[in-house]
């Protein structure tokens, strides 16, 4: 049983402003709950059905308290369309640019706004090994639900930092290639990705920045097949190709 | 004005059933109808805001009856989240496998439910010159709102056609190599794809249909780079480098 309380104070965490002000968010779902079990973040608690607690009770060995519920209760403290039968409240990780390894690949997301494109990037980025993303602060914020459903689990293996992107690229003189993705760059299929390359992609609709500009040292491009009729692709979908020819390397 | 009638009639159109029954369907936001003005569709009527006829009156030229409605107003008929100042009613066109060209590439999905992955393969698709996609009966319709919002306007130049594909797989009696996606595939880095192959998606999380099987003549798969933690990749995802690798031939 969930008390008056507990439910509303879940309710909080599907707003950004409660999320940030407490340094905690919500991981629903028997994929992502799962990959959070089997990760070292932190978890407040962990609230579900008797079934799902049934089947899954070994995996929780006293990691975290649980808390059984009704369908009825997890469909009030759900934040998704269709609830599911486990719910966790886990803690914020707080990452900052210091955190980034300089000889690792590293991939800068520039005002992405849509929460599900946030979530198939961090997905994809785990998939392609590449284990650290930073982000303008305008971009979504990884712990909108949308996002963590979409990451499907990853976003436990993948550093998302927060951070100016100016500031941060002026502060590496230099010392990395910064490819950004742009219409009229060098086709992917004939760059040779440095090791230590960071690869930038823009806003969904506005692409990278202007101000930014100055920072990129190679402009790439993914070729069309279409004789130039669509303008674009979206933002994670091109995300994911980028990163497919980037780990080739 | 919008009549109460007209308005009703527009709200129908956000469930499967009267697209299908009336055969026509939603196309909502200003870069879709845009594409869909410059487009060969039949459209039966354009209801937008007077500020949006204002800038775009030019590319209508007579092509289609337009009514002038209030913001409140297409916020009362929008499927979508965020209305938008322009929305149009199109027939629902009805390809079928006759329509198939043998000597172009063909994409295949085999019951893709999310309707924004579908957009998002539709406008990828696009991107790379891929014209013409096999769907089967169970995969989302194309005219489901988000579908077509994702798609970005690439649904006007792409044939989506739906049909069981077994049936459609057992009459090509071999002709074209059906390339499927499966963990255990060959790497498509390492790939030679055929001028003429079908590729075929699976299921967001069943994969591919075990019945389809015995029609795969090649596994293919995308090599991952993070050692086999991260399980897979989105469907829309899979599909669109996929189409990366597969439109270098």
């Amino acid at each position: 049983m969930l008390s008056k309380n507990t439910i509303s104070e879940i309710r909080q965490l599907h707003q950004k402003k409660f999320r940030e002000e407490q340094g905690r968010f919500l991981v629903e779902g028997n994929k992502s709950v799962l990959e959070l079990l089997s990760s070292d973040w932190q978890i407040e608690v962990l609230i579900c059905e008797e079934g799902w607690l049934k089947d899954h009770q070994k995996k929780i060995q006293g990691k975290t308290d649980t808390i059984i519920a009704t369908s009825v209760e997890m469909e009030r403290i759900s934040s998704l369309k269709t609830p599911q039968p486990v719910l966790a409240i886990a803690h914020l990780p707080r990452f900052s640019t210091a955190d980034i390894l300089a000889s690792e690949p590293l991939l800068v997301l520039d005002s992405i706004r849509d929460p599900g494109n946030l979530g198939t990037i961090i997905r994809t980025t785990d998939w392609f090994g590449i284990r650290q993303i930073l982000c303008s602060p305008d971009t979504v914020e990884f712990s909108n639900p949308k996002t963590v459903q979409a990451s499907m689990g990853s976003f436990t293996r993948v550093k998302v930092i927060y951070h100016d992107l100016e500031t941060y690229l002026a502060s590496l003189n230099g010392e990395r290639p910064v490819l950004g993705t742009f219409t009229d760059g060098v086709s992917i299929r004939e760059m040779a990705f440095e090791k230590n390359a960071i690869v930038m992609i823009g806003n969904e609709s506005q692409g990278i920045s202007k101000r930014l500009h100055p920072f990129i040292t190679q402009k790439i491009a993914i070729p069309s097949g279409n004789g130039g009729e669509t303008e674009s692709l979206n933002a994670s979908m091109a995300a994911g190709i980028v990163m497919y020819a980037w780990s080739k390397q």
